[in-house]
């Protein structure tokens, strides 16, 4: 692993604000993170959402348009775009159902498991689906930025943009997705970066944590 | 950091079915969680949630009643409690602006930027920005599961539960909170748990993920 603790990770990385247009990120670090992406944990086991890597340079920079010219989007060279399942579907939970059994074997429990599953999600407003989908996608997005951390890989976590002007530059629409949240990888401009020399703000443990013992 | 690779993490950690009961998790690992919890990234730096450690036997078994009987929740030694912000306020963005002003200086920047945020957040519908803030908890969940795996600690993250009764049982609509999602925190049983011999499943790197170059 890195020659860094864990929680030196946890203070090394940081929402780079400016980075480096010079330096790529390897593709192995980059494969590093997609790995860490695809074995997050979310609901169900259902993944509901997909992962686009975009380093085309003319899509990054229609992306940016989108995103209020922030910088890391065309200055790092990744951009990884979280986009979440529009809705729970019968035949999306039954590709999952059906992975489960490939791997597991043809288990009675699985079969009545998804079952349940679509009687309960399907039938829901879609917008509470996706909001649910959503949520799994901020998962990975944590063991993304981990991942990241821990290849010496610096990332920016974005909220800030329009997701229809996305979804419509990278024709999620078409493909029942709809895009959640961005993550620029790079490395960070040293001497460029207005955040890196702040310190980091955070709660104290005893604004943030209760103890119920 | 852990003798395990971070790939070793990732493959490693599962959602324990079955906990050991006889094995308590030592305060310094819960504290690594829970430092993972408080130095995990939020939008716009407002750690718009608050983490509930319940060792109390009594209220945890009243959660598990609330949660379909799930038996980590007991058989664990702690039960972590994401609890988002039910609503954005004026006063709770203004504590995260102050905290900024107090490390980072009186900066005029820091004034404009968390005004902005609270004419945007705060006449918005209180279910939106609960969404919103249940978002970022999702992050913090991610960090506490790696930071549990990278301790050598088994967690199970929960969804199914009745929010609405762990909220009265630990007091959180009072304080302006909703639970989002459980985390329990002990050991795997490893002859007792059916889930720990499966293969563990994922979707293929080709379906989850699309690169445009």
């Amino acid at each position: 692993m890195s020659d860094k603790s864990f929680n030196e990770l946890l203070n090394w990385r940081y929402a780079t604000k400016k980075m480096d247009p010079s330096k790529a990120v390897p593709q192995d670090k980059v494969d590093a993170i997609i790995e860490a992406v695809r074995m997050a944990p979310t609901s169900s086991g259902t993944q509901p959402f997909e992962l686009i890597v975009v380093t085309n340079p003319e899509v990054r920079a229609n992306i940016q348009k989108a995103a209020s010219g922030q910088t890391p989007i065309t200055d790092g060279s990744h951009l990884l775009v979280f986009a979440a399942w529009d809705n729970y579907t019968d035949a999306r939970i039954d590709a999952v159902k059906q992975a489960n059994i490939n791997l597991r074997g043809d288990i009675p429990l699985i079969h009545q498991y998804y079952d349940n599953l679509k009687a309960g999600y399907v039938p829901r407003d879609a917008e509470i689906n996706y909001a649910h989908a959503a949520r799994q996608a901020y998962i990975a997005l944590g063991f993304a930025m981990l991942a990241a951390a821990e290849q010496g890989v610096d990332c920016t976590p974005m909220e800030g943009f329009d997701p229809a002007k996305v979804d419509e530059i990278l024709g999620l629409k078409e493909k029942g997705l709809r895009s959640v949240v961005l993550l620029p990888l790079g490395y960070r401009d040293e001497a460029g970066d207005w955040l890196l020399p702040m310190p980091k703000v955070r709660k104290s443990r005893e604004t943030m944590v209760t103890f119920v013992e």
